[in-house]
């Protein structure tokens, strides 16, 4: 017998978990801090006796009512003007940006994303056979004018503009950076005048110990050109799965005919509702600042101390530091010696949508979210010592074959 | 400003929900009898008290180990030769088939299904821009030796082989139908001799009422060929999302890349493993089987008496009747009118893959899932009620404008 051959663009080969040592300490992933997962049950007994039969059916397409009016006062709050029938529930934000993905692209589409970018979106965008465009960024965030000039040079040629741009504008996964607003209204204004959509990945947006708030770049938006994909992952906990899209009623309209999944779960729906209808979210983001401050500032203080040779921007908000090791140092190679040491964290060529563009390699994204103070500090010893093994020319290790990361 | 244009498959208008009224009677939908939904409250307190930090973080992107391995244990217990590392859990099996056609299908392929089939199904494959390959089927399930014909002529032609052949082969969704053992038997042998790959969908497995079970199409696997896609939606509640595929741990590992999603739900998953792990589902699985034999022998019944001129088979389990109408009776205007007077059905139509081939159209699916015996009692006469208008030649009703049914 032999098999049919996979679809040209499936995996070609199979992907494993990493073994990691059994003490591991984990800075690569995006997991919440274990102290701040709320109690849950009393919601969950409502949402399975009071509302049994809502719960356990399939629950309407386009998600809960009462959580899709939730969401749209949520966002209102937040500076953007929108209505219940703009929003779709997803699955997740990942699973927001695989179906803007399905509305918007075709083979070959070219789209906008920055250096780096958020990983786990690149393999999605690979699956729809996208091109990259990339544009840098810095302390401002997405450099609009590089991205301008980017665009002038493909109108010169008489190639196709990008379908959309994507970005991470509040606390960039994974630099941490905050677009600034005068480069969020260019933005704007360029996407606009060239037709142009952006997809605003915002799961970190109220993540925030410090400094004001930005406008949203879907706060900036003249009508139907930002998607703005959110997530209850980081405002509750990860476990539950559910995000959503803030778009136009008549692009929700159409993304529920892409979205085959029978409806997002029902269940996990009305315990956010009922969490949120509380009054408990608020008290709870709070209890989330607070945590990722202290924690924040329990790395910078281990990185300052235990790596030196590093350089780094303090975020204000969100889940990661991005740390600039010595130009010579390959950020691989200390991922790999750190991961033998028991800390894992992520290299920063896994963020470059093209990795064989001769980007920098000096770089890996460390997570301050998951660990405790004292899992930091010895974390970050491990990494400082695996960067001290790299920079006096130890051996090489084999590099793992996979990881489970977010 | 001037939006830029969707994918090319994007669907060309919004879907909104098709208006009932309020005391409609849905026969479309495949939602569970109210009464049957268990009581999950003491589950979901275990699963946010004692695994807290398993159900509220990321899953492991393969599914919970224990649940894969309960789901392997169950399946073992089918017949059906499979490991843990033979599970992926997915977000319900609508999921399990979208990612199994990312993994195997480029542009243009083909693939085969039935005559009618799972419409749910048919925007899936559509997404993918298949070409599809239509067999009948009789009594005995799909028509492999018309299939045989089939690819014989394509090969005759030096046309390129169907990727896949999807297919229901217990209670065959909308037919009610179960595909014989000669017949399962004879399409894994043309299957396995062509190389090409099988979708066995198998919702409604264990939602049998009488008569013996015949294997699964999984269980004659001579290995790697057949893909299983399972669901707990119809043996426990539809709104817990959570389905999986048995196939290779080779696939498993490729499809995780493609499942973009940040794992399903862990939550729901643990909900779900203590209840069967408990013992719960065996005696749910006979309240669910003679719950739905009740509502069965009634809708069989009310057919029988106030629909007499339609015909149609006794399905052994399921959720479904196919009711076939007298020749020259549309399935649509019958549905439109039977809205209109408050019980809603699937026209025939809908389970057409190429509605546009000149299959006949008098036919209906109706589910005796939801409804209790007396809503099925007055469903029915007020479908009654629109045949016969129909067939008095009353003028044709608008077409409503969209439906949410699975």
């Amino acid at each position: 017998m032999s098999l049919p051959s996979l679809a040209r663009r499936a995996p070609a080969r199979p992907l494993g978990a990493a073994p990691t040592r059994p003490d591991n300490i984990a800075f690569d992933s995006g997991h919440a801090f274990p102290g701040v997962l709320p109690d849950l049950t009393a919601e969950a007994t409502r949402a399975l006796t009071e509302f049994r039969s809502e719960t356990l059916q399939y629950a309407p397409r386009p998600g809960l009512t009462p959580l899709r009016e939730w969401i749209a006062k949520y966002l209102r709050a937040d500076g953007t003007k929108v209505a219940p029938g703009d929003i779709l529930v997803t699955n997740g934000a990942k699973h927001a940006i695989e179906l803007i993905c399905k509305l918007l692209l075709d083979e070959g589409d070219t789209i906008v994303v920055t250096v780096p970018t958020y990983f786990t979106a690149i393999p999605i965008f690979r699956s729809f056979g996208v091109r990259f465009l990339e544009v840098a960024q810095d302390a401002d965030g997405l450099d609009v004018e590089q991205l301008e000039a980017l665009i002038a040079e493909r109108e010169r040629k008489g190639e196709r503009l990008p379908k959309f741009i994507y970005n991470v504008p509040d606390f960039h996964n994974p630099t941490g950076v905050t677009m600034s607003l005068p480069r969020r209204q260019a933005l704007v204004e360029l996407a606009a005048r060239k037709g142009i959509y952006i997809l605003e990945d915002s799961p970190y947006r109220k993540v925030r110990f410090e400094g004001a708030d930005v406008p949203s770049v879907k706060a900036l938006d003249p009508g139907g050109l930002v998607f703005q994909c959110g997530t209850f992952s980081k405002l509750m906990a990860p476990g539950l799965r559910v995000g959503w899209v803030a778009t136009t009623p008549d692009m929700v309209g159409r993304l529920i005919q892409l979205k085959a999944d029978g409806g997002s779960c029902p269940l996990t729906q009305r315990i956010i509702f009922e969490f949120c209808r509380s009054g408990r979210l608020e008290a709870h983001t709070s209890r989330i600042q607070e945590t990722y401050r202290r924690n924040r500032d329990h790395m910078v203080a281990a990185l300052r101390r235990d790596l030196p040779a590093a350089t780094f921007a303090v975020p204000e908000g969100g889940y990661y530091i991005w740390v600039t090791l010595p130009e010579d140092v390959d950020g691989d190679e200390v991922t790999t010696r750190a991961a033998a040491g028991g800390a894992t964290v992520i290299p920063g060529s896994k963020f470059l949508a093209l990795p064989e563009a001769g980007h920098p390699r000096n770089t890996v994204r460390v997570a301050f979210s998951h660990a405790t103070p004292e899992e930091i500090d010895e974390g970050i010893r491990r990494l400082a010592a695996a960067f001290d093994a790299v920079v006096s020319g130890a051996p090489a290790l084999a590099t793992p074959t996979g990881s489970q990361t977010r």
